[in-house]
């Protein structure tokens, strides 16, 4: 059995054997550079490793794989477009290094390349496998509109902002996972819960990820501190502060989430000192543990030994920096 | 068996029946909109027509059908984007009626739609069907993309410019056709004909296409004519009047095509006399029968009563304007 580290080298070399390059050249270049920039791997990683646990096989998963990543780098594409995003991973993003025109085609294209290699390899359940593939696309369109839309609604709410997140960033995680069960004929009832495992998992991600950018170290974390703030974004934070605040506290928060000061050091100062006042750190932490614990329940029932379930463990202590 | 007029009230009822709209609706409003645009339908009744040929059972190609006029239908929502488009259809497109970021995601989701159409309906090819969609989805994007480099190119040769079409227009249409004839478990190699049925078709189709834009009326054409002249494109009636032109007439389409005047009625005329001297209309009506005459082999090749090909040559009829 791999370890968490060995997959993840299994994953980076099924990346470097594989060529994305092909003519037209203006159209697959920069889906290459897209593909090459590296990352976590995240999702290739648990698409591999669920299917290990169930006693797959690593070469009939090989082109899932790279489809799942390939997906989830078309969205990212996309979103950098849609958000006019500069950078990605130190890196220029597509549509500034290129043009809009470009990231728009190239992006659709990598959707269809995705395809290519979710459809490659045969299985007597593939039309689960795709379907499995194809709903978790709905989902993060579905999940990159309502954040598109929160942008500019001032009356988004908890249970919402969770929607939101779950479908944006947690479906795919689970449907990474699912993916790899399902090519290892895993049985249905184990699959549900891997499947919940990643949703719980994805959703304690998503929160952390909201909580560092106010609290994180920036070395870290890799981008500035209070960037959320800066940007008016409202996350988790911002949402748990304005459901506790008092009037004049949500006053402030809500005067400061519209502004858009030259320099914002006060205004991320003023927003970090009223989260202090109503311990917003606290309360999220609890529901990062919250869903933590819920994921650790899906996993631990899960019928394979222990032993098996190792690399998601380390997975996960890896993405939630802690314990398991 | 169903005539061509009887399949399109088909289509066109498949259509009336079928519900595009979920949650979020500001994503699904755009798709709603373009799906209800209208238009001649022809590749789901292709699609349909193919499968009766071969003694399919409609119900079974229902989503099929709507599957490859959903994927269409996104070509053409980001195609207008990328070529800023403003009317399709005698309507707004949908970056001019909402905005650019809901015309890339609702594309997008839209992809996924068709997707979640193809994988709506078993079969024990499905793998093959699948494939067929898929690559007809890569080739349309690459041919998008050199549609767009031949924008900024001088030196486009003919075979190039017929290589484009075949991937922007032939292979959806021969995709189409294929995808029918799979779920009929048609014979692979009448599979194979219909597909060059379908690209010959699309080849003859396009060219015609430019030849109406030059030369139609521009009631029945339903855009203005030389637009394509106005616009600097490089169709394959500029392709080959180059080819064929002296130094002198090809400085002046050269000329002609780089230049933007706002009162264009000089340029379309000198270039239709241009044209006229060459004797491009001619030649081009010549490819145009060449490419049909390919298509009428093809088809007449296939091992089916001639009854049952009645359908498609109707459509090959209203398409090309011709008997056959």
């Amino acid at each position: 059995m791999k370890t968490y580290q060995e997959i993840l080298e299994s994953v980076k070399s099924i990346f470097d054997q594989e060529c994305f390059v092909s003519a037209p050249q203006g159209l697959y270049e920069p889906i290459d550079y897209t593909l090459r920039l590296g990352g976590k791997r995240i999702r290739p990683v648990m698409l591999l490793a669920a299917n290990q646990m169930f006693g797959g096989n690593e070469e009939s998963v090989r082109y899932a794989a790279i489809g799942i990543e390939t997906f989830h780098n078309f969205t990212l594409l996309h979103d950098d477009l849609m958000d006019k995003s500069p950078i990605r991973r130190g890196k220029p993003t597509v549509y500034r290094k290129w043009n809009e025109n470009t990231a728009i085609l190239s992006g659709d294209t990598m959707f269809a390349m995705a395809w290519r290699y979710m459809l490659k390899e045969p299985h007597s359940n593939l039309q689960e496998i795709l379907n499995t593939f194809n709903e978790t696309a709905i989902g993060v369109c579905e999940g990159q509109q309502y954040d598109m839309e929160f942008e500019t609604r001032s009356d988004v709410t908890i249970p919402e902002y969770i929607e939101m997140i779950r479908l944006k960033t947690a479906v795919l995680l689970a449907g990474a996972l699912k993916i790899g069960a399902l090519y290892a004929s895993a049985p249905a009832d184990d699959t549900d819960k891997l499947y919940q495992f990643g949703i719980h998992l994805g959703l304690a991600f998503q929160l952390q990820d909201d909580l560092l950018d106010a609290y994180g170290d920036e070395k870290t974390f890799g981008k500035a501190t209070g960037s959320d703030i800066r940007d008016n974004k409202k996350t988790y934070l911002y949402l748990k502060a304005l459901e506790t605040a008092n009037d004049e506290q949500r006053a402030k928060l809500t005067a400061h989430f519209q502004s858009q000061p030259e320099d914002t050091t006060d205004k991320v100062n003023e927003v970090l000192a009223i989260y202090s006042t109503l311990n917003i750190r606290a309360q999220v932490e609890q529901a990062i543990d919250q869903e933590f614990e819920l994921a650790k329940q899906f996993l631990a029932e899960i019928h394979v030994d222990q032993e098996q379930k190792k690399p998601l463990q380390t997975l996960t202590q890896m993405l939630l920096g802690r314990e398991k």
